[in-house]
């Protein structure tokens, strides 16, 4: 055992407790308050196990998996930015490439080198599985808004255009399967019938 | 894509939204409140991609996240019993037993059928990747109360010989170094300069 080794991890450890204080704007489906995003994380996680087949090409679910275990983890330093407030995401890019910086660096060297790499493909959205996992993170709270009667959709003023123009690039890029389900969700919401 | 597969996909990620509302007796290291299941799950299987050289046996550290993330999901029909009220646990093996039948079975039936076989691994303890996570399921609460000036140790109050007899088996069996870390912060707490 590397005892250096251990001592960082456990630090590491500890630190990311802080991401299940960390509230997002997506209701609990029994809306009894809002979902932090540690809890968060641990579903998608699950998302990312069960929906694996829907993907648009076929992904490597571990390291889908992985990718979502962590992707918020830097929201401990950053805070959470709400998908429906665009203007709150000025500067947000780098407060979370400083808040990766300082946290994986909690880890061993090649284990923080990892995860920072994890993270960095996650947010560029370009590879298959960072395409699936975008499309789960995204596909997530719009269940829990049409479970809820509109959740942050009615909280933050969203009209369906804008709902269309937020949530189908990352989901059918991702998971066309699931912006099918996605698209008649929205329109059910909105008070129509049929997808657009 | 199969329609009803994704259907019943997710019901059954609808229902384990309730494994947010399942409150454990260990409080966050930041003590603003308990954890709940599903924020504690995150957290274990982030200790499994982390902490993963210090099993006793090699594992396959993938089944061993894809217990942590399902291994508390029988408390949403059954409840969590504190480790610290063995009292409390009578008929426990039962009520989770049913609640996997239950819970699981809202999948396709591949999916269920491996869902519900990982859950009698994980609760067996027998397999080297089971009694890894059985180690990290002791071990998180018990960094929690060492980090939180007893957490419930004090509430429950168990003492150094409880303590020692509950951790030592399954973390010492599973994570032998972590075990080291255990007995060292167990002493610290209860005041004691050595581990016995």
């Amino acid at each position: 055992m590397n005892l250096a080794n251990l001592e960082r991890q456990l630090s590491f450890l500890r630190e990311i407790d802080e991401l299940k204080s960390v509230v997002r704007l997506t209701p609990l489906i029994n809306q009894s308050r809002r979902e932090n995003s540690a809890e968060h994380s641990w579903h998608l996680a699950m998302y990312a196990l069960i929906l694996s087949e829907h993907a648009a090409a076929p992904v490597d679910v571990v390291r889908v998996v992985k990718m979502l275990l962590i992707h918020d983890i830097v929201e401990i330093d950053a805070g959470d930015v709400p998908f429906h407030d665009p203007a709150a995401r000025a500067g947000q890019a780098e407060r979370e490439q400083e808040a990766a910086e300082r946290i994986f660096s909690l880890l061993p060297e090649a284990q923080a080198a990892e995860f920072r790499a994890l993270w960095a493909e996650f947010e560029a959205a370009e590879s298959d599985d960072a395409r699936f996992a975008k499309a789960l993170d995204r596909f997530q709270p719009l269940l829990h808004n049409a479970a809820t009667g509109g959740g942050s959709w009615v909280e933050c003023k969203v009209t369906e255009e804008q709902a269309f123009a937020r949530y189908r690039p990352p989901i059918e890029r991702g998971a066309p399967a699931l912006w099918e389900e996605s698209a008649r969700l929205i329109c059910e919401h909105y008070g129509k019938s049929q997808p657009e």
